[in-house]
Protein backbone atom coordinates (compact mmCIF):
# COMPACT_ATOMS: atom_id res chain seq x y z
CA UNK A 1 0.00 0.00 0.00
CA UNK A 2 1.44 3.45 -1.45
CA UNK A 3 2.73 5.51 1.68
CA UNK A 4 1.55 9.32 1.18
CA UNK A 5 2.15 12.64 3.01
CA UNK A 6 -0.05 15.85 3.22
CA UNK A 7 0.86 18.79 4.26
CA UNK A 8 -2.33 21.44 5.68
CA UNK A 9 -1.55 25.48 5.95
CA UNK A 10 -3.72 28.23 7.41
CA UNK A 11 -4.14 26.11 10.73
CA UNK A 12 -2.54 28.32 13.33
CA UNK A 13 -3.61 28.56 16.69
CA UNK A 14 -4.30 24.77 16.11
CA UNK A 15 -4.21 22.89 19.83
CA UNK A 16 -3.48 19.51 20.82
CA UNK A 17 -7.53 18.60 21.25
CA UNK A 18 -8.02 20.29 18.04
CA UNK A 19 -5.41 18.01 16.29
CA UNK A 20 -6.23 14.98 18.49
CA UNK A 21 -10.32 16.15 16.93
CA UNK A 22 -9.31 16.45 13.44
CA UNK A 23 -7.49 13.21 13.28
CA UNK A 24 -10.47 11.42 14.96
CA UNK A 25 -12.55 12.77 12.36
CA UNK A 26 -9.93 11.18 9.23
CA UNK A 27 -10.04 8.06 11.49
CA UNK A 28 -13.86 7.50 11.20
CA UNK A 29 -14.00 8.22 7.56
CA UNK A 30 -10.98 6.10 6.33
CA UNK A 31 -12.38 2.91 6.28
CA UNK A 32 -14.55 4.23 2.93
CA UNK A 33 -11.74 5.11 1.27
CA UNK A 34 -9.60 1.88 2.75
CA UNK A 35 -6.72 4.64 3.47
CA UNK A 36 -5.18 4.76 6.89
CA UNK A 37 -4.00 7.58 8.59
CA UNK A 38 -0.69 7.08 11.08
CA UNK A 39 0.44 9.97 11.95
CA UNK A 40 -0.03 13.80 12.11
CA UNK A 41 2.13 16.63 13.53
CA UNK A 42 0.99 20.31 14.03
CA UNK A 43 3.19 23.61 14.31
CA UNK A 44 0.25 25.51 15.80
CA UNK A 45 3.10 28.94 15.17
CA UNK A 46 2.72 28.94 11.04
CA UNK A 47 -0.32 26.92 11.40
CA UNK A 48 1.13 23.60 8.95
CA UNK A 49 -0.13 20.23 10.16
CA UNK A 50 1.84 17.64 8.50
CA UNK A 51 0.03 14.13 8.25
CA UNK A 52 1.48 10.59 7.39
CA UNK A 53 -0.64 7.94 5.31
CA UNK A 54 -1.38 4.78 3.38
CA UNK A 55 -3.89 3.94 1.39
CA UNK A 56 -4.37 2.75 -2.08
CA UNK A 57 -4.32 6.09 -4.24
CA UNK A 58 -3.86 9.81 -3.44
CA UNK A 59 -7.04 10.50 -4.62
CA UNK A 60 -8.37 8.14 -1.95
CA UNK A 61 -6.43 10.36 0.59
CA UNK A 62 -6.93 13.35 -0.39
CA UNK A 63 -11.02 12.60 -0.65
CA UNK A 64 -11.27 10.92 3.06
CA UNK A 65 -9.55 14.94 4.44
CA UNK A 66 -12.15 16.20 1.88
CA UNK A 67 -15.00 14.37 3.35
CA UNK A 68 -13.95 15.10 6.96
CA UNK A 69 -14.03 18.94 6.14
CA UNK A 70 -10.26 19.98 5.98
CA UNK A 71 -9.12 19.54 2.81
CA UNK A 72 -4.87 18.87 2.27
CA UNK A 73 -3.42 21.74 0.59
CA UNK A 74 -0.19 19.51 -0.54
CA UNK A 75 -0.24 15.64 -0.91
CA UNK A 76 2.65 13.74 -2.28
CA UNK A 77 3.21 9.65 -2.82
CA UNK A 78 6.64 8.99 -1.37
CA UNK A 79 7.77 5.80 -2.30
CA UNK A 80 11.10 6.39 -0.40
CA UNK A 81 11.91 6.04 2.71
CA UNK A 82 14.51 5.64 5.99
CA UNK B 1 13.69 17.49 23.40
CA UNK B 2 11.27 19.23 20.67
CA UNK B 3 10.00 17.60 17.89
CA UNK B 4 10.88 19.49 13.81
CA UNK B 5 9.53 18.19 10.76
CA UNK B 6 11.44 20.14 7.55
CA UNK B 7 10.66 19.66 3.61
CA UNK B 8 13.00 19.90 0.79
CA UNK B 9 12.18 21.03 -2.73
CA UNK B 10 13.29 20.36 -6.10
CA UNK B 11 14.74 17.12 -5.45
CA UNK B 12 12.89 15.58 -8.72
CA UNK B 13 14.68 11.75 -9.19
CA UNK B 14 16.01 11.51 -6.17
CA UNK B 15 16.38 7.50 -5.56
CA UNK B 16 16.16 5.05 -2.72
CA UNK B 17 19.85 4.92 -2.39
CA UNK B 18 20.26 8.95 -2.92
CA UNK B 19 17.90 9.24 -0.01
CA UNK B 20 20.06 6.89 2.08
CA UNK B 21 23.02 8.70 1.60
CA UNK B 22 21.50 11.88 2.49
CA UNK B 23 20.18 10.94 5.58
CA UNK B 24 23.24 8.87 6.17
CA UNK B 25 25.15 12.67 6.03
CA UNK B 26 23.09 14.01 8.48
CA UNK B 27 23.86 11.04 10.98
CA UNK B 28 27.13 11.74 10.74
CA UNK B 29 26.82 15.33 11.76
CA UNK B 30 23.80 15.57 14.00
CA UNK B 31 25.98 14.84 17.23
CA UNK B 32 27.81 18.11 16.80
CA UNK B 33 24.20 20.03 17.59
CA UNK B 34 22.71 17.28 19.51
CA UNK B 35 19.84 16.18 17.08
CA UNK B 36 18.80 13.17 16.11
CA UNK B 37 17.03 12.66 12.62
CA UNK B 38 14.14 9.89 12.75
CA UNK B 39 12.92 9.07 9.53
CA UNK B 40 12.77 10.83 5.76
CA UNK B 41 10.30 10.60 2.81
CA UNK B 42 10.69 11.25 -0.45
CA UNK B 43 8.52 11.92 -3.83
CA UNK B 44 10.56 11.46 -6.65
CA UNK B 45 8.14 12.51 -9.16
CA UNK B 46 7.67 16.50 -7.41
CA UNK B 47 10.93 16.37 -5.74
CA UNK B 48 9.75 16.79 -2.16
CA UNK B 49 11.48 14.86 0.88
CA UNK B 50 10.47 15.32 4.29
CA UNK B 51 12.10 14.83 7.34
CA UNK B 52 11.18 14.12 10.84
CA UNK B 53 13.73 14.95 13.84
CA UNK B 54 14.13 16.09 17.28
CA UNK B 55 16.71 18.60 18.33
CA UNK B 56 17.06 21.14 20.54
CA UNK B 57 16.14 24.00 18.52
CA UNK B 58 14.97 25.09 14.85
CA UNK B 59 18.37 26.47 14.39
CA UNK B 60 20.07 23.30 15.41
CA UNK B 61 18.61 21.14 12.60
CA UNK B 62 18.71 24.26 9.89
CA UNK B 63 22.49 23.64 10.41
CA UNK B 64 22.74 20.10 10.36
CA UNK B 65 21.22 20.03 7.09
CA UNK B 66 23.19 23.01 6.09
CA UNK B 67 26.30 21.07 7.00
CA UNK B 68 25.33 18.34 5.34
CA UNK B 69 25.23 20.22 1.83
CA UNK B 70 21.17 19.96 1.56
CA UNK B 71 19.69 22.75 3.10
CA UNK B 72 15.74 22.50 4.35
CA UNK B 73 13.21 24.82 2.15
CA UNK B 74 10.94 24.71 5.53
CA UNK B 75 11.52 23.90 9.03
CA UNK B 76 8.61 23.58 11.64
CA UNK B 77 8.90 23.03 15.47
CA UNK B 78 6.08 20.70 15.60
CA UNK B 79 4.39 20.42 19.46
CA UNK B 80 1.51 18.87 18.63
CA UNK B 81 1.21 14.84 17.95
CA UNK B 82 -1.05 12.25 17.25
Amino acid sequence: MPTFIDIHHGMVGITQDGLAEAHAEDLALQAEEGVSFERAWADPVSGTVVCLASGPSLEAVKRVHIHAGHPADEIYEVPLEV
